[in-house]
């Protein structure tokens, strides 16, 4: 399993907007397991998005998928930087999805 | 829901040791929804644990229980630091545990 964590910092006052575009992209994308969009208790403006993916591949193909091509499109304005982005694999543990 | 994002960074060498003790500790603990651990990618000493509790309460409390404890002796001298560490609360999306 191919699990990313992301924290995405919004525009000041803009977080709420920016979850909402990208929670609307996320239905019906092959391959993917799980897609959570969260808030940071203490960062108001940033986002930490959880995915979880049956392989790089089909995060890799998601990236052409016309709503997620048009979700970065609109999506784009409303983000001020991207804090930081890992790939990870689970070695082991309990409630992973799929 | 009550979710973390921590990234821990093991001695070197030491990541699989480390994750081993964590996940021997993570059963039966009330009020967790999901404890999954995983490794990074692109940093071979890095763990990243991801966790979910019905509230900030439920794992605040789980810091006493006796499996917890005795984990955290064992795994401290495996722990060169804590890189990170973030409480959020989910806004949307699917695959969440509970």
């Amino acid at each position: 399993m191919h699990r990313l964590i992301g924290k995405l910092r919004a525009v000041p006052g803009q977080p709420a907007a920016l979850a909402e575009i990208l929670l609307q992209s996320s239905g019906a994308m092959p391959g993917c397991l799980a897609y959570i969009v969260a808030e940071d208790v203490e960062d108001a403006d940033a986002l930490w998005i959880t995915e979880a993916w049956d392989s790089a591949a089909s995060h890799q193909a998601s990236l052409q998928l016309p709503q997620v091509r048009d979700a970065i499109t609109r999506a784009r304005p409303l983000i001020a930087g991207f804090d930081s982005h890992v790939a990870t694999r689970p070695l082991g543990g309990f409630g992973l999805p799929g």
